[in-house]
């Protein structure tokens, strides 16, 4: 008898022994000042993080997991046993068995410091007890970064095994090794960049753009209204959407196909899948996502360079002590395989040990996430191979 | 003695043999109905258009150049004698001498049915006397091409030398071919597509959603009112912008500079060159565009595919008759190559004659405004071969 006809009438999750199953999200408050790259000091701190897997007697088995703009410390598994709750944005990479398997590696990630999830952003109590808005500081990847340094210290650990991470994630996952050379071992850079592009900085800055245009905004001060900028933030969502994926995702999946009706209606409701598509994947955002959280997030992403406090990009990553795995893909029009080079090149110049993968796929910056097998293959293998080497070491 | 001494103080515009100088604006009114393909009349309506040279004897050398999504009828030339005056929007291809040699060729442009410069849109007055704004029939740009051709009769022309435009105007040039075809000998088509794909619906759409979250544009009723949705549109126009540029155009033109400072400043403010460039592109934009046009010109856009009422692309381009000469350009990621293939592909397969030319070119879907001597080669020469074939016929 399967457990399912036990319980008639309610469905439960199949069991899946590759999933780190149900997991608790923790919160960790910091009580000294966290000091920005832009002088300004946060008084206080706190971090949202999950970890999955057992730290080693070592501790040298740690990997962090850093991630992108919308993403959150939920990486893997469930919060509860609803059958009908999606597990974490990457539970296809982490878990028993798959590309950061929780058999071998204990997987750290946490929220950033700005973002909405559990970590100190904008929409928390300042000191005066009424929410930041925008009197939150100007952060950037840099400071993510190194309020991660106060949790890894909290966890008892000295050095990472990995840093990795997409997309910001991939930012933040350099940045470690340029900020603090000695405490990671490899950086995991995929679908991402060492400076952000001129495009990158239009496109985000048309995203604050549609956000100031809500009257719900309120220059930030939305905070116990009863209506939030959601529809800026949709807007907002729409336009990054759109970057993560490329021309053929887009066409291979809607096409020009209509929505729920055979002919076309001459009007400006929904006519087409994809219109039909952006809206939900547009308003899905803003029921867990914080407006202002979306600007610090972004603004954060402009500022992005590598070099920033170093004088040159020669000089930051001539500091890094940290092998290297970069992938980049080809039908990524956001972070491209050029933009992976200018990484690739000056750390091979300076001799470091990189491995660089190209990926030949169709689904734009999303690949990353979609590309299991690929993915399993080269960021698996890259880290069964040096964790061997470790353990022999 | 040279002019600009005689006027200590005033600036004059220099004398430009190639340019078609001070040009007016003309309005044609036809009171009869236009029937839209949404099966709704236009009770009424007006064309504004221009000209430049003159048609000869056998009213065989006209050519109708098509505008874009922006566009109007001011191609070429100057309305005032101010020198701070800007010239017409393709000023570099119209001309004596110019790839469309006003010597030679009687040029015509109206500015599109649905449009905001002086032909019939949402912001027009209705029978009842107030303006339209949504209760304007949506159009498409085959609605665009049939006021055309009141416009080409009302001129006298019953068959065009050419059809020319890019981007909207490549479709409607095509769109007579297809519509009308033994009233159009040649068809010029650059950096545009038979069909739009749903990357070009998507950006269009969160362009309207920009509008929408504009709580000036008031469901379009804003005509008369103390502000209008300028900051929506200019996010619109910000996010179109933006397609119309390749990353090298931006990179190149803009990087990480940084807008008249030499620091960053930690702020939402404009810090990047690239911000400001954007910001003005889009405020300048409502300066002289309607947002409500936006709307339904972009909803044209969205409905564009050749093949609409004929079944199939393949019988849509076997009705046409005419010579084809088709350019994309390698950075232009709004209408890529594989767009253009789609329509020179089956064309060829059809027996038609077809040019095509793929140019290689840094500046994106701009390049075909931009790239004007590799243009004056390709345009200005297929012109010149055609006419003089029809000459000697």
């Amino acid at each position: 008898m399967r457990l399912r006809d036990l319980l008639p009438g309610k469905k439960v999750r199949m069991l899946d022994p590759h999933s780190v199953g149900v997991v608790d999200r923790s919160t960790v408050h910091f009580a000294q000042p966290l000091l920005l790259q832009s002088g300004v000091q946060l008084p206080y701190f706190q971090l949202a993080y999950e970890t999955y897997g057992e730290l080693n007697e070592q501790r040298d088995n740690a990997i962090l997991i850093c991630h992108a703009l919308s993403g959150d410390s939920h990486v893997a598994g469930y919060y509860t046993d609803d059958p009908e709750e999606k597990p974490g944005w990457w539970d296809e990479a982490v878990g028993p068995g798959k590309m950061f398997d929780t058999n071998q590696y204990f997987v750290i990630c946490s929220n950033v410091i700005g973002g909405c999830r559990g970590s100190t952003g904008p929409s928390s109590l300042a000191v005066d007890g009424r929410r930041y808005a925008l009197r939150f500081p100007v952060i950037t990847v840099q400071d993510m970064v190194r309020a991660q340094t106060y949790l890894i210290q909290h966890l008892g650990i000295q050095t990472l095994f990995a840093t990795a991470g997409g997309s910001m994630g991939g930012m933040q996952a350099l940045q470690w090794a340029v900020d603090y050379p000695d405490r990671v071992k490899n950086v995991l850079f995929i679908a991402s960049t060492p400076v952000s592009s001129a495009q990158n900085i239009a496109f985000n800055e048309i995203g604050r753009q549609a956000i100031y245009v809500d009257p719900n905004w309120k220059r930030g001060d939305y905070y116990g209204s009863a209506k939030y900028p959601d529809a800026g933030l949709a807007v907002a969502r729409m336009i990054g959407h759109i970057t993560y994926m490329s021309e053929y995702s887009l066409e291979s999946k809607f096409g020009r196909r209509l929505q729920a009706r055979t002919d076309i209606h001459y009007t400006f409701d929904t006519e087409f899948a994809v219109e039909s598509y952006l809206h939900y994947q547009g308003y899905k955002f803003t029921e867990r996502f914080d407006a202002n959280s979306y600007l610090y997030i972004t603004r954060a992403l402009d500022y992005y360079d590598v070099a920033q406090g170093y004088g040159s990009m020669e000089a930051a990553l001539e500091r890094t002590q940290a092998d290297f795995l970069v992938v980049s893909f080809s039908s990524d029009w956001l972070y491209t395989r050029d933009q992976a080079l200018t990484l690739v090149q000056p750390l091979q110049a300076l001799g470091r040990d990189v491995e660089y993968h190209h990926v030949e796929a169709s689904f734009g910056h999303d690949s990353f996430l979609v590309e299991v097998e690929t993915m399993n293959e080269i960021v698996g293998g890259y880290l069964t191979r040096r964790y061997a080497a470790l353990r022999t070491e």
